[in-house]
C-alpha cells in the first residue's frame, strides 16, 4: 500500500499531520539508515536553529496540503 | 477538541496569530518535551539569526492562512 | 485598534511597507522584551547573512500582500 | 530521451519521488563531478541541518509537482 | 515620486531587474546607514553562501513580479 | 538581445534549465566580477550545505517557470 495515497484529509489538523509526515519522509529518503537517523535525533531536536527550519519545512508542506484540500472550504 | 478546527479567522490580525500558532506547533511536535523546549527558549529568542528565521516561518504560514481566508476580501 | 485591519493598500510601495511591518511583528511576538530586541539590533543590522535573510522574509510577506491586492492591477 | 518528459504522475507518491529527483538534479548540475558528489555524501546525509534543508527543497519541488497534477484531484 | 509605482514591466528581463531592486530595498530599509552597507559589501559579495541566499531572495521576488505580469503571457 | 526574452519553454526539461539560468543570474548581478566568482567556484560546488541551498533556489525559480508554462499541460 502507498504511504501517500492522497493529499486529501478530513480536517485541517489531519492535514497538518500529513505535512509533518511529508517533511520527515524526505529526511528518511535521503538518509535511509534508521540507526544513523536515530543517532542524529538528539542534535536534531535540541538545536533551536534546526527546530525553526523543521517548522519552515512543515509550513511549506502544509501550503501544499491546504491547497490540495481547497483550504478545507 | 481539535487545536486546528479551521483556517478561517474573523480578521487578518487573528490570521496572523494563527500563523504564529502553526509555526510553534511544528516545533512542539518535533520536540514534545516541554522542559527541553523551555531550556532552548533563551537561545531561541535571543539569537538574531533565529528570530529572522522564525519570522520566515510565520510569513510562510501566514501565506496559507491568508489564502484560506481569500485574503479577508 | 488592530495593528492589521486589512492587507489592502493603496499602492505597491505601501504594500512593501506593510510587508516589512509583518516581518518585524513576528520578531516582536517571539521576543516581546523591547530591551532584548534593542540589544540585538546592532548584530541584526550589521551581519550580511542576516540582512539577506531579512530580505527573504520581506519578499515572502510581500507575496502575500501583493496577492491580497491582486498585484495592484 | 528527456530526464523530465512531464510533471504528470499517476499518484501523489510518484509525484513525491519526482520532487526528490528534481531536488537532486540541481545538485548534479551544479557539481557534475560524480566523484566529488560521492565524497560529500557522508557529510550530506549525516548533518541534521543539511537533512532539514534537503527536506525543504523537496517540499518546494513537491509544491510544483502537486500543482501540475491539480493535486491529484 | 514612488520608488515602486507598479509591479508591471514590459519584459521578463525588466521584471527580473525589478525583483533585484525589491531584494535590495529590504536590506536598505533594515540598515539605512549607507556607510554601514558599504562596509559590508565585500563580505556580502564574496561569500558563496550569502550569494546563494541573495539568489533565493531574488527568486522569491521574481515569483511575485512574474505573477503580477501574468508571466508576460 | 535580451537574456530573458520569455519564460515559455518547449518542454519541462528546458524549463528546468531556464530555472538554473535564473538562479545563476542573481549571483552574477550581485558579484559581477568574473574572476571573483571563479575564485569562489570550488567552495561553492564542494560545500554540501551550499549545494542544497542552490537546489532550493532552482526549485523556487522552477515554480515560476512551471507556472508560466501552465505546468506544460
Amino acid at each position: 500500500m502507498s504511504w501517500l495515497p492522497s493529499l486529501k484529509t478530513e480536517t485541517p489538523e489531519e492535514g497538518y499531520e500529513l505535512a509533518i509526515m511529508l517533511s520527515r519522509m524526505a529526511v528518511k529518503k535521503t538518509q535511509p539508515d534508521d540507526a544513523a537517523r536515530e543517532r542524529m535525533r538528539p542534535e536534531y531536536a535540541n538545536d533551536p536553529a534546526n527546530l525553526t527550519q523543521v517548522s519552515l519545512v512543515v509550513a511549506t508542506n502544509f501550503q501544499t496540503v491546504a491547497a490540495a484540500n481547497n483550504h478545507w472550504r
